[in-house]
């Protein structure tokens, strides 16, 4: 019998999405509203509210909630109920001066120039933007992305509640892209009341395969949660990813206790904080546990490597449902022979891996991503304690391909033929 | 910073043992108290009072409690408060006659004929046995060991708060042996916050030593909790179990992350029910984790293999703030190359070990007992993926003074010599 976790402070999700006609009329009705553009953090945090992903919200929080989050871990307005981190819409004055307290405001997405909800407005207000980031993020440092963000958006917050009108490009973009009642639906169909999620980035190395094995060996099964959304420059594109986890978990897990997904919130890197928020989330999805590694959702040095375990031990005992899967740096061991991690692998010397590939000796192969590009690019073969060669293979054909695009590029500059051709 | 979970209901462990000057009194107005004789069950249950280890019990129950716990997993004496099993004592009709309720009563141990206790007896009541059996052991069967001994016991129940005034002869006997308050000690020493408890019986081969390691990746440590007490005939002594453990958590795992103790309750063999009185008391012990495998605390197949890990999800989430870990079948994977469970090796065949301990194919390398002990009496060594040959060594050694025993026994009665010189 599957029981899954219930939502984050209600029976059920709250979905602020709006869906066929009624959706439509309200677009319709948007184009008489005065227009709230919002940063790209805004359209993101507006899509997972729609989708029911930061259930219980209902829009943007006011002052009370905003503090409440910052000072104490809580939603005032919610019966005290636990929230990590603020969820505010932020405005410049000109726009706050032309909304007035009670009037209705369009939402709009500045990157795509589309309305993306309504929103009642019940309280203009300014905050204390340093206190924020100093609650939230630790610091004040504006060399921070996530600072940086608070710091440069409008001086008045806009609350109220929201109705969501689009999902913007994530549904069509994205195979993986999930809402929370999917997940739920995909667990409940396999049976499972515990489920860990496996925040990831990056294509499945062996490090990241080891902890989502980890995880299967304790829950019902592992739900590997990808970011997605814009790329930066060297990022691995999503389908790319899919792929190369696709191909891993069909040779080496069991292939149903496994399914993958994608959701579209902004990172903050927030560290502590946000590996809360992460938390409250991945329960909207209905996972019972997260797996919160070295350096969750860190970005420089700004938070210790454990830091964003910890901070599940300092919050009250009920404040989620869900329970972190602390675990260590993990690396292969060749005198284990097994993966291990600095908790387990009684071992301390490095391996060593010569520039071709093969092992030198020592213990611990921790996984460089540096080397790893090295091997892959001269084409020399990647140790398995490493990664798996069918990852390796996928990662290749995606890497050649680019290099086939630069190459076409070049030679269509240089003879305007190739170009043509493509 | 380390910060345990809390005892079971209570900030704080509730000590029954009296100390020193206090106890000796105490020992001495027993003398003069009739005497109610308990059963082994009875006893341990006494001790484990005695030490906290039943946070938040002051003695036998009563019968709403016994009906409470029965039916509904609850004590009405203590405000609704989780309780799995009926913690009770019984007595024969002539005894329970010359008790009257109000009087006080000396606790004997019927083995070692030692006064264990004191009662103040606040009800006589008699019970349903079979409805307790029913409800505690899902059967009614008396080839059952635990049915049998409640239908064996008295038919009056007395209960009252107690005080306790020995621990028999756990602290001499067993090295191992630990009380709440001394395992708390330990991991707080450690700085550990998540601690998951493995119940053990056994030398720790392959499969136990994974399921250690397993629970070390997600908890800060592990702590190998054994059941100390009389052995029943083919058991391997506490002290060679710990000895072979050690040998294995010393070469094979990070020293740090694991600590031994021993604890003196009787298996009552209740599958679901004993795996969540082994929850509580583990709880006390200051784990926040139970490592529970495939038929925890069963016997016969009277309980399906994963029930005691189902039975949390049907318990009330804030009954318990002990989590389960619950896992599948552990095994040495060939294919893998790797220890995994039925939950993560992809590869159904199962791996031969040939008469002689030589692999010779397949993937799956199921822990047998017989084969086990087959090769070590034939001398012939131990696959390692089966059990480490540190491990083998500390068995080998005491199977070899096994024997030695017998043959100075059968040589001493036929001559009369060779047991005259031990």
């Amino acid at each position: 019998m599957s029981q899954l976790v219930p939502p984050h402070g209600s029976p059920s999700l709250k979905l602020l999405l709006l869906q066929g006609a009624q959706c439509k009329e309200e677009l319709k009705r948007a184009e008489k509203l005065k227009r709230v553009p919002m940063t790209t953090r805004e359209t993101s945090d507006l899509i997972m509210m729609g989708i029911g992903a930061f259930t219980p919200l209902d829009g943007f929080m006011g002052h009370d909630d905003w503090k409440g989050c910052c000072d104490d871990f809580k939603m005032p307005s919610k019966k005290g109920l636990f929230w990590p981190i603020p969820i505010t819409l932020s405005a410049d004055q000109a726009t706050a001066d032309g909304v007035s307290v009670g009037s209705e405001v369009a939402l709009l997405d500045t990157e795509t120039d589309a309305v993306m909800g309504t929103m009642k407005v019940t309280e203009k207000y300014s905050i204390d933007k340093k206190h924020e980031c100093q609650k939230i993020f630790a610091t004040t440092d504006e060399a921070h992305p996530g600072v940086q963000k608070v710091m440069e958006q409008g001086p008045v917050n806009l609350a109220g509640p929201v109705k969501v009108l689009s999902e913007s490009y994530y549904p069509e973009m994205f195979d993986i892209y999930q809402r929370p009642a999917e997940s739920r639906k995909a667990f409940e169909e396999r049976g499972w009341s515990t489920v860990a999620a496996l925040q990831l980035r990056n294509p499945m190395h062996g490090s990241h395969a080891y902890l989502a094995w980890v995880a299967i060996e304790v829950c019902d099964g592992v739900y590997i949660h990808q970011l997605v959304g814009k790329l930066k420059a060297g990022d691995i594109p999503a389908e790319v990813r899919v792929k190369a986890i696709e191909a891993l978990v069909n040779k080496y897990f069991r292939r149903e206790r496994v399914i993958q997904g994608g959701y579209p919130m902004e990172m903050r890197y927030a560290g502590p904080r946000e590996a809360l928020l992460h938390a409250v989330f991945r329960q909207n999805y209905g996972c019972s546990h997260l797996i919160v590694g070295r350096d969750h959702a860190g970005v420089g040095d700004y938070y210790g490597p454990f830091d964003a375990q910890k901070i599940f031990n300092e919050i009250p005992s009920d404040a989620l449902r869900l329970r972190p899967l602390a675990m260590d740096w993990t690396f292969y061991c060749y005198e284990c022979g097994t993966m291990a991690s600095m908790k387990t692998c009684p071992h301390e010397s490095k391996a060593v891996i010569d520039d071709n590939g093969n092992y030198k000796g020592g213990a611990r192969l921790l996984l460089s991503g540096t080397l790893l590009r090295k091997l892959m690019s001269e084409g020399k073969p990647v140790p398995s304690e490493f990664s798996k060669p069918e990852v390796i293979a996928i990662l290749k054909e995606y890497y050649d391909s680019l290099e086939e695009k630069v190459e076409v590029k070049l030679h269509g500059a240089a003879t305007g033929e190739a170009a043509k051709k493509k």
